[in-house]
């Protein structure tokens, strides 16, 4: 039983109430508990040293990137995060300094991105750290953008570039918060995510929520300068291509809108985000799985992306 | 540095925005997200294998007391819980079946409670096993009970009985959810706080929130059946009393009103929760720190609370 294995299992009977708008399965919870114009979001999401991060890892990037992932599922809602609670495991052995400085850079991104931390707790655990971030935030009613809405005939996009985050951008990457608020704003955007697990992975939860696949132009995948400097490496390494479409740990929105508006989309995007890359890589198709199309025709992924568990 | 004193140092400079009411230092965080009637109540506990539980507690049970948990501290505020997110992490030979049992026990409580499962992850890690619960519940606005307003004079008030739960109450105890809605409907409560860490260790919390002390009147405090059978086991063994004060996981309501609604107050109890002993153990006092009354006089209480870490 793999980790969607296990999951679809244990999300089959969970406990539901008229709060509920959206339950597992989506990027982040949504509740209605009666703001008059607008939803609340909610979502936890754990690092785990040996996963996420190392020992070697300087500890406020640690932090850092235990809150930007949190906050990159409330982008992937087109939300606003507002208040963050911090669970710390750590082993006994493990040095006050070090926990001062986890806080330390989950402070500063949550400054930046105007979230409150109130509270939390640190407990013991016999080896790996592992960090839980809670999160609440907001989205103004109706503009709410789920993985279910993606239509036959949509184009798909992605921001950024794809693959080699472990190289360096898992640690420093900057949650795609405004950019998902504007698109919402702007843009009727059908169906939206953030890529954590690989695009290949990732886009699959969009087509099966919406039950529809997609065709993937393989030149149009924007793949990471740090990616490519990896497939260079040697015979191990693997394909440029392939880390865009597997590799974990993006954090991209991966988006799409009626074919119809792409164009207007990718005009209005340029002045709006200009050091941030928007790429039209494919559109929605019926029936299901992911199709690649290159010089020598379309053919069907399947490659998945990174499952964290078992 | 022990836990106390590390989360002193943590919680100094949080980054805080315009929706917190209540930060860190309380049962819950308390945010306002523009509910015209309610405040947001914002909590997460973790358990943890070989300190709030063993490999051997049925899965069950493990799952129900991760909740239960979370429950104590939204009663705690007099507050009503809406929604769960779970995060499981478990050492990679963990069997499936058994992550199953953990949700049912889990998911049995939040229905009895009215407490949706929204979501939540499962992630490996090494060797224990780690159950973290982020709950959201709400408060009417002017509700709110925090530690910080106990007042000299007041009466000090405990539900249940102390002492022992390890025997088997912590497994099986019931948040005091409805009861803490009754008091805060009914009376005006001052402070209130669940007992975690044991009564000698939470009282003091209340004491240093609201700058004032306490005398307790030995003969009043209610020992557990439980912690007088460990007292009689042999020389090894606790004290009752002590036991009372000190052990932790009593998920008991400690609070305090006026006196002059004492008496008022354990008249009204009784009719509405015929089961659940309600005890006036004492009075909030000036100056600082706890002092114990029994037959020979008052003496100052030097021992300590549960401290989890490090």
């Amino acid at each position: 039983m793999n980790e969607f294995e296990l999951i679809a299992r244990l999300t089959t009977s969970l406990p539901s109430n008229k709060a509920v708008v959206v339950g597992a399965g989506d990027d982040c919870a949504v509740l209605d508990l009666g703001v008059p114009d607008k939803l609340i979001l909610f979502k936890t999401d754990a690092v785990v040293e040996g996963i996420h991060f190392s020992r070697e890892t300087p500890p406020e990037k640690i932090g850092r990137k235990a809150l930007a992932r949190a906050l990159s599922d409330i982008a992937a809602m087109a939300g606003t995060p507002t208040a963050a609670l911090v669970t710390v495991a750590l082993p006994e052995n493990f040095d006050p300094e070090s926990v001062s400085k986890i806080y330390d850079g989950l402070n500063l991104l949550a400054k930046k991105n105007g979230v409150a931390v109130v509270g939390g707790e640190t407990t013991k655990t016999n080896d790996r750290i592992l960090i839980s971030i809670a999160l609440l935030g907001t989205v103004p009613r109706g503009r709410k953008i789920l993985r279910s809405g993606a239509k036959i005939g949509d184009a798909i996009f992605v921001t950024g570039e794809l693959g080699g985050s472990l190289a360096e951008k898992h640690l420093e990457f900057e949650p795609r918060l405004a950019e998902a608020r504007w698109l919402a704003e702007h843009f009727p955007i059908h169906a939206m995510m953030d890529l954590s697990d690989g695009l290949a992975g990732d886009l699959r939860h969009i087509l099966a929520a919406s039950q529809v696949g997609a065709e993937i132009l393989k030149s149009a995948v924007p793949i990471s300068h740090a990616a490519k400097l990896r497939a260079k490496e040697g015979s191990a390494a693997k394909p440029a291509f392939a880390a865009a479409l597997t590799d974990g740990e993006d954090f991209e929105l991966l988006f799409t809108v009626a074919g119809k508006d792409a164009v207007k989309l990718l005009d209005a995007w340029k002045p709006q985000f200009p050091k941030v890359k928007l790429s039209c890589i494919g559109k929605i198709v019926s029936g299901e799985g992911i199709f690649i199309r290159d010089k020598t025709g379309s053919h069907q992924l399947k490659a998945h992306g990174y499952v964290h568990f078992p």
